[in-house]
Parts: structure tokens; sequence; C-alpha cells
């Protein structure tokens, strides 16, 4: 009915992005635009957008916060980005690389449709003085900090019901974290399984954190003698995190709708 | 790209909906399918779900809470419905009628594109008697109860500013209001312009609510000597309500995007 730009809109464990094709980057997405897109009422609503642009002969993932900032990567939102160039047929091999601003990214589309990231290296930050702190200030533990390359903190805890509230949620020595850390908290069920939550610096607690699960995997097989893959499950679903010379992650990449922004709309909002 | 279920999303002042196109009364629209699209993250996101419903001659508007649940009727949401039916050329006349769970509503298409919907008559809820509580029950207010036909007490503040947090916001006495109601804070700007906020039952604190609007222009002419028609800002954007033999409520109703949810992840969630 409407004519306009079109979008898809899809999520990874929970954190969800509107998709655009602009393959020869000539829509002008601004950060008014953005925001409007990703606001929850008054927009289609997401966590983000990922704008899909050619770049040679693989593809560039121009990914930008809800807020209309500009973001290095998104390891969910790279699988959904993935996933949406297999559907459109932009690329015809399971195995494959696309350009973040992050750098480059390797892509494998496993056999049964979920979708593998090549997240890069990990490297340890601070300590054995980590600590986390929550429960407006009461709470305490130790952690591990980790750089993927934005900064984590993965705390090991009983059980995730025991951890309560995590608004707001620090992590500490500021030496070590100047510009703060995502905090994980995560339950440990066996060799190869994991739960975790996750308080986002700037997001809040969220469904879903991709580097953040990174981090956890890392922290397990590295840290407390967990295997080398491990199933993670956060709050939006299950993804996977093998721990090798990078890290990869895998997990699901699901598009709930397709259509088109009103054009009106757009320009109104631009 | 995908082929599936027809679906428009817009809004009216901040209040969203999905809207279905189901002329014939075909689309088994379970409670969990509504649940799933209305999720914020995994799904389309939305406050509600208007199915389109051939009535005779008019148009049935199946309004359906974010919960699933059924709701006998949503002036935001009517605003929209009514807008869809022109818009799709589905009523050839600015003036119709719909028929909601509530009962048949008037519709008018304003020359500048507003809707203006007849939300029937507002009756008084209790007597002097009636206050509000909000801060941890630390604050109170005297109110002025109504019916329209769901409770509001409407509580006139000096600025909205001033009354903060109003998290949990709830009426008294229980015997004039045995199902809570939802409370409204005003601010009076002139005789013929207000302020509100709103806590809904259930919902929170909204961007806007078509009743708890109505309910406030009522209040505003009817106790406190406002003008018969009062613009309402509310934080979504601004209604007028109209108070005659019926109370009217006017405002925008804005669609945002329109396409198609995915035939796969439908049958998945039904």
């Amino acid at each position: 009915m409407t004519t306009g730009i079109p979008f898809r809109k899809g999520h990874g464990t929970g954190n969800d992005f509107i998709v655009i094709d602009d393959h020869y980057d000539q829509v002008d997405l601004t950060p008014r635009l953005v925001a409007a897109l990703c606001h929850r009422r008054m927009g289609i609503g997401a966590d983000g957008v990922l704008r899909v642009v050619r770049d040679g002969a693989s593809w560039f993932m121009d990914y930008r916060n809800s807020d209309g900032t500009v973001a290095e990567m998104c390891g969910n939102g790279a699988r959904l980005f993935a996933r949406h160039l297999v559907d459109g047929g932009l690329v015809d091999t399971p195995d494959f690389t696309i350009r973040t601003r992050g750098g480059l990214r390797t892509v494998r589309i496993e056999a049964g449709g979920d979708v593998t990231i090549g997240m890069g290296a990990v490297t340890r930050a601070g300590a054995d003085d980590v600590t986390v702190h929550w429960g407006g200030g009461d709470r305490t533990a130790a952690a591990i900090g980790a750089l993927i390359p934005n900064p984590h903190a993965v705390a090991v805890v009983e059980t995730l019901a025991e951890v309560g509230d995590i608004t707001g949620a620090t992590a500490a020595p500021a030496e070590v974290f100047p510009d703060g850390a995502n905090v994980e908290f995560v339950q440990i069920k066996a060799p190869d399984r994991v739960a975790m939550r996750v308080w986002e610096r700037g997001s809040g607690e969220t469904l879903s954190c991709g580097t953040g699960a990174c981090a956890v995997g890392w922290v397990h097989h590295r840290h407390h003698g967990g295997a080398a893959q491990v199933t993670v499950e956060v709050p939006g679903g299950e993804v996977v995190v093998t721990v090798g010379d990078e890290i990869t992650l895998t997990g699901p990449a699901v598009f709930v709708a397709d259509g088109h922004i009103d054009a009106g709309w757009w320009q109104e909002h631009r």
C-alpha cells in the first residue's frame, strides 16, 4: 500500500535490527533518521540499523546504534546481516568475509541455518584485582577482565537467580576500565554449558550481547578449565562460543518481517 | 523478499499498533501470536494489534493488547484503524461508524488528516473523597474520578515536573476503584490547554492514553471551569478533547511502515 524504502526486521537472540539495502551507498542515513526508525513507539523499533553497502566483491556492514551513533561491530547484528546476504542471493558460498568498522570478519553459514562470525582475539584486562559491583554498590564479586576489543568484566556466581537486580552494575578498578565495562554474570552448568546475564554500558540489561558471550566463553575456557566450545545461554536464546586462534560466535538469525518505510515519514524524519 | 501476512505499523501520539487486514475473518490470531508480534525485540513490537474485519457495510476493530488479551476499545488505536480504512479505500466518506467490543463509534476524518473518534459519555466515579497516591505512597493529591467506562483518577498539579516519578501511582478509595484506575496528573496551561502524564494500570507510564485524555478534558471542563474544547499535551504529542453530548477525541494517526510478516515465523509462533 505504502511506497518507500525497503527494510527487513529481525533479531539475533533478542538483539533486534532494521536491515536496509543500500548497495550503491546512496541512502543518506542521518543520525536523526536512525533514532526515529529505532524509536520503539514512534518508529519501527530496534536496537540498531544495519545498512548493506557493496564493498568491491563483498559487503560493508554499516552498523548504527539506536541513538544514531556509529559502532564498530555487533556480533548478533553480524549474524542477521550475513543471513540477509544469503537470503537475497548477494553471496553464493557458505564461507565469506564482510567488512565492518572493526575490520574484516569471517562468516560461515552452518548446515542448520545458524551463522558463525569470527570475532577476533580476546586479551585480558587487568589482573586479579578486577571486581564487579551491583545492587546499589552493596554487592561485590571477583571478576576477570577481557577486551574483545570492547571492555568486559566476567563474574562467576553460584546461580543467576541469586544475583537479583543488576541495574547499573560496574567494573573496577577504574585504571583498567577507564570507559567503564559491560558486566557479565555467569552460572556454570557443565564444562560445555554456562548461562549468563549482562549489563551493557549505555544499553542496560539486554537479552543478549555477542561480545559479552565471547568474553564469557573465553574466561570459561582459559580461566575456569571449561571446554573450548561452550554453549552460552542468554536471556534471548543460546549461542555457541568457540575459543581457538580467534573466538567464533555461532547463533541463530531470525527475520520476522519485511516491507517498506513510508516515503513521507522518511522525508519528515531526515 | 519474504512472503507472508500483510501488516502496517503506525502510532497515534506514541501509542503504537500493528494493523492486520482480515476482511473475511479468516486469520486465527491466537493470543500467543499477538504476544509474539508485539514483543519489542523478538517480534515487530507494538502496544497492540488491530485486526480489520468486515462488519456488513462497515468494519469491526478487533483490538488486542500486547499480552494477547482482548480489549473493548482504544482511542489512539481507533484513529489509526480509521486512517487505515481511508488509506485503503475501504470507506468512501469522511464520516462513518466502526464497531468495537465497546460498541459502535463515530469517526470523522478532519480536513488536515487528523481523526476524531466519538468516545461515549463520561460518568463521575466517587465524590470529593477521591485521592491519588504515588512516590512509594509518600505523595498524595486530591483527584476527581471518571469512568469512560474504564476508571480514571485525575489530579491537578502545579507543574508536571514537580510530580517526579509516578511509577505505581494508585487511586483511592478502593470502593470507588475496585479494579484500580489509570492515574492522570494535569498541569493547566490555559483555559483551553493542559498537559498531562499518565500511569496506566498494567501498562505503566505511557506516551499517550486516549481515554485518559478524555477523562482529563472532561474534568477540566466540568470541574475546573475550562473550555469545552481543550488541547491536551501528552508525552507523545497533542490531542484535542471536546466535551459535549459525548466526548470526542481528535488527534493524529501516523503510519510508519507496511510489509509482510514472514510466513514461516508466523507458523512457528501460532
